[in-house]
């Protein structure tokens, strides 16, 4: 599904508030591609990031999809609103193991006080891509309260 | 609700399972009360772990009630088991903000296969606690597959 | 947790509002405790409402704790807005044989724009009570949108 | 995604299930496309479903999406085994109002002792169709319990 972003300068907009999220610079998560209803972050796996058989954690899964469905939902907010999680529900497929892990968010549908999104995890090693968790979502869009 | 555990050793199982999460070292995370089916895990804020308004990141709030789920859970497992999150699902009900954020797992429904789980998360302030996220939760038992 | 109503004829709104549910009449269901914040649907099981195996289906287990979890919320509510239920996720623990099945819902959250309610399911036969579903849910309060 | 049935009769085996729900029949639901891990219910809208606004009721909504997510996983287990739903989410997206609501059920991952499924239901109108809910869901595969 294609959607149309309200704020031209989303892109900016999406990428200054993810640089404001001090957890995701304290896992390594990286930013991926950007596009208005998408958005993709990417992080490489850690010894500091797992669980207690070694694969990364499902809470850094959990974590890393839900800021991936955030951004994709905020993308397509007005440029003085900002985002709430209001609840997320995710099934954990398979460990996440490999070089890295990447988590795509994507609208569902876009409201004026509620946006759904989904999201999908996969865990990469060499040129393989295995779906590792899937997601469904709820976001709040905080009208008046810019993100800054 | 009380239950019973099967493994006599079950508090220094769950001890020994947690010290081995890695990652819940990376956010400063200690285990709290442990009781057949019921188990706490404790975090103090800090700033490495806020997302772009400051409070601490939905992502870290979902990874701690995740795990005091499982491992209320793996409480009443047997002791050749280990335990897997299956899926969950978190409501946010207010920022977590404060000095300290305490997630609580209980058993809601022991299986042979699958275990069902609640979890609350509170934010604490002095002597001020807060409801912050609800979670319901399904975890599979892993027979035969020992923790450690 | 005691919740105080906005409107003082929050029982008749309810009891006004579930009447005009035709589906409710349809499966059979009547309401049985209202209070502020807590609501209960009873069901009589009946050979019309069952799945494969000859329990009740789980799409009504389901439908009753939604429309529970919903009442609890809008016995909440200011007289002048009704309900809409956002999401809600349901676990489903052992099968809905007996008498009779009886839904509670209870508001976990209540707030000016989002709802928050949990559930619980119960199978019934004789005097004997047993557990069978757990919900979580998320509402939104449509002001301004009076129910009938 | 296209799966690979393992039992070849898998189409027959769902229909006569299907047959066997009683409450699908008082809802006057029928079973549509049929493949190997999808499966779509079809429900013509009336007046014996609505909910207080006179829309298709949240838990019908919830109810043949569940059913479409669960022979979905169905059609794809072994022949002698049956399927129970563990959990589902449903987010409610818009209301159910038309002539008629088709809900798709598909397998996202199958597995030998859980099966993740997704869902999409669509509210139709003449040759206008609305997407009104998605839902994510978790079966057991009851290995050994013939279905009939």
């Amino acid at each position: 599904m294609a959607w149309q972003a309200r704020d031209p300068a989303f892109v900016e907009r999406v990428r200054t508030s993810f640089e404001r999220q001090r957890f995701m610079g304290t896992l390594g998560a990286r930013l991926g591609h950007v596009a208005a209803g998408e958005v993709d972050i990417e992080l490489p796996v850690a010894d500091a990031l797992t669980q207690q058989h070694g694969f990364v954690h499902a809470g850094i899964v959990s974590a890393i999809v839900d800021t991936a469905g955030g951004y994709a939902g905020f993308s397509l907010f007005p440029a003085n609103a900002s985002v709430l999680t209001v609840e997320f529900k995710v099934n954990l497929l398979a460990p996440a193991e490999g070089e890295r892990i990447v988590a795509e968010g994507f609208v569902v549908k876009p409201g004026r006080t509620l946006c759904i999104t989904r999201g999908e995890v996969h865990a990469l090693r060499g040129d393989k891509r295995k779906l590792v968790a899937v997601m469904q979502q709820t976001l709040m869009v905080m009208h008046g309260k810019e993100d800054a």
